[in-house]
């Protein structure tokens, strides 16, 4: 799929349908973002605590007896017309990535400067597809590459 | 001024003009809602971080490079013609306290139930009245409750 953003700019953009949550070995919280399961190619971002949760939350990982700030907000919403349509998160800019929530009002398509983070929780709720720029994927490291990776090494000479 | 609530019972409301934030002994973030700086009675509520930040930041005590949760989602529903009238903290029940959230949509009134925490950040950010159930106000203690309560201890017989 490929889109312009606002710079004119074409963009390749991915549609995920893998979110994973996963803490790293210093405890901090990380979203994955897949095409597919079997992907090689990922997009991982650190998140807060509350976001975090707010995700597990949409994955249906957990239930609470009270509602968390964006069911509330998206609780809200439901008596307007508002129509959600995609998020992308389509840049990064000083180790900082940013998101666009993308929905109709009135026949008008909006777009609205997010974090990713909620985007990908609001996304998750609604039920409305998560696109991620391309340039900003990595890809997995596999065991060809880490051959590859010792072979090269011994080619070089200090 | 007096309202009737949902089990049709009236309840006394003091509306709040001072929002205090405190961390208490243990660390723990602390929200006190009084109607006037210099009023003896007080409501008190123990909130999450990133709510606590919330209203922070509503308070204009700091700023930050990307919007918050609940700033997203008031940004969104500035697209519609939804008006927030009032927040109300209205019950309390096996220790968590219970808010609405009203707002009209198209004439018609709406109350969502939210947490207390996530409506004072919307009222702060919408200029909206906040409103508490006074039988949830605890009055401060002064110097005379402290002494005559050594008075009230001294005629207890053991």
């Amino acid at each position: 799929m490929t889109e312009t953003n606002d710079s004119g700019r074409k963009q390749e953009m991915v549609m995920i349908s893998e979110v994973l949550l996963q803490t790293d070995q210093e405890d901090q919280r990380v979203v994955i973002l897949k095409e597919r399961k079997d992907a090689d190619m990922f997009f991982m971002m650190f998140v807060g605590d509350t976001e975090f949760m707010a995700i597990a939350k949409e994955k249906g990982a957990f239930t609470s007896p009270r509602p968390m700030t964006h069911e509330i907000y998206l609780k809200i919403i439901e008596n307007t017309p508002i129509v959600f349509t995609k998020i992308e998160i389509h840049s990064m800019t000083e180790g900082t990535y940013y998101a666009n929530i993308y929905f109709k009002m009135d026949g008008k398509e909006v777009a609205l400067d997010a974090r990713p983070s909620d985007s990908v929780a609001l996304a998750l709720h609604g039920k409305v597809p998560i696109f991620v720029n391309k340039e900003l994927m990595r890809r997995m490291i596999t065991e060809k590459d880490l051959e590859n990776y010792r072979d090269l090494i011994k080619t070089v000479k200090f």
